[in-house]
């Protein structure tokens, strides 16, 4: 019997979301047919986007001591509900003991079929790191990003009000950041900050696919549990 | 520098609202001002209230296991959010390296000044221990518990829809209960049932102080850390 591992903490309200995800992908009518997790909430790590455009400190031994810590705590499989920082997934995934799922490999299986061109909202440093634009490149799909002086400036907003709390400021920043992608018709958007899904609650542009970079990593950790049966106790 | 341990997953939707709970309470307009938190959410724990009713197996060995999750966490504090399993408070305590909050105790704190006659509503494995009758009279207040064969029922209601996710059952049967409670004059109601506060979300039963188990704890427990400094990281 394994149990999830989830690395936390980046940031503290993205992770509860995940969490809850997590519990709402389920099927359990009682406690005991729930899934183990270990949590390991670090908000101190350094912050991702700054380091990946070479304006902050490094984050990696603060990331590996995340891992390091999992390790410890016998889990199956690894999370980690934030998307900058798997610009670091190499070395990551070397040191844990588990598989560690990819938040953008989720997110790119869920995008529907006949998609032709899918905007990226993410932090300037993910963008910078470039892994989503792999991701969809490898499965053929067209990319786009907002301009970085346009409404790459509301996501950015959108991100930092939802980690000081303020969601309605973050919905609205959202809104604006979605009117942009609507206008380059984008078929969908993938919202790879897990920030910015919160913010999604109170969005109100419609006709674009908005793919929760959060909820897709939930599903694909939920389905790599239950295919092993980490729900099965003996009682 | 030390870091919250929670012990959860009994059940897992109110180890998520706990942890929302810890995220609100702390004051942080940024990821490293939050507070570090490790959660064992074990939901394979035996059901704490039949237990107690003797009428299940015993959960103890299982509770003792998530303590020593916790101790070889490095943990500097920990908080159960899970009311019943406070049954076993002097066992978990006698084994776990750092201090327990006990949840009953956060509760009857919060009761405003003036408060006669405090309802409690909680699993009847919860009132059959009796840790919060003993609580509450230690600081000189009434008590009363909703009858057996009525009000009982709908306080048991709603704590297994919400288990099972049914969260608008769930609020339903929470304001049968809570009309008893303003029926028999209490002032106050405690929720000493984590599943409890999540119902509480839709309650419209008005006039009565509700005192949420899950918050009073998070608050415990955010002062803890805050007064330790335990959000304060060297950058």
């Amino acid at each position: 019997m394994s149990r999830i591992g989830v690395f936390g903490g980046m940031g503290p309200a993205a992770t509860v979301d995940f969490m809850d995800k997590l519990v709402r992908l389920t099927p359990a009518k009682r406690d005991q047919e729930h899934l183990p997790v270990v949590v390991a909430s670090f908000p101190h790590v350094h912050d991702r986007s700054r380091a990946i455009l070479g304006v902050g400190p490094d984050p990696l031994p603060q990331l590996l001591a995340g891992i390091d810590f999992l390790n410890e705590a016998m889990v199956g499989v690894i999370a980690i509900p934030c998307n900058s920082s798997h610009h670091w997934y190499a070395q990551m995934s070397a040191r844990a003991k588990a598989p560690i799922l990819h938040i953008a490999d989720a997110c790119v299986a869920a995008i529907a079929a006949g998609t032709e061109k899918v905007a990226i909202f993410a932090t300037r440093g993910a963008l910078a790191s470039g892994f989503y634009q792999r991701a969809l490149q490898a499965r053929g799909l067209g990319w786009l990003v907002p301009p970085e002086e346009g409404a790459q400036g509301n996501v950015d907003d959108c991100i930092r009000y939802v980690k000081a709390g303020e969601l309605a400021e973050g919905s609205a920043s959202l809104d604006e950041a979605l009117k942009w992608a609507r206008s380059q018709r984008a078929g969908a958007v993938i919202m790879g900050c897990t920030e910015i899904p919160i913010a999604a609650r109170e969005a109100t542009v419609q006709g674009l696919q908005l793919v929760d970079s959060s909820l897709e990593l939930a599903r694909a950790t939920v389905n790599h549990a239950l295919e092993r049966g980490w729900n099965q106790w003996d009682s």
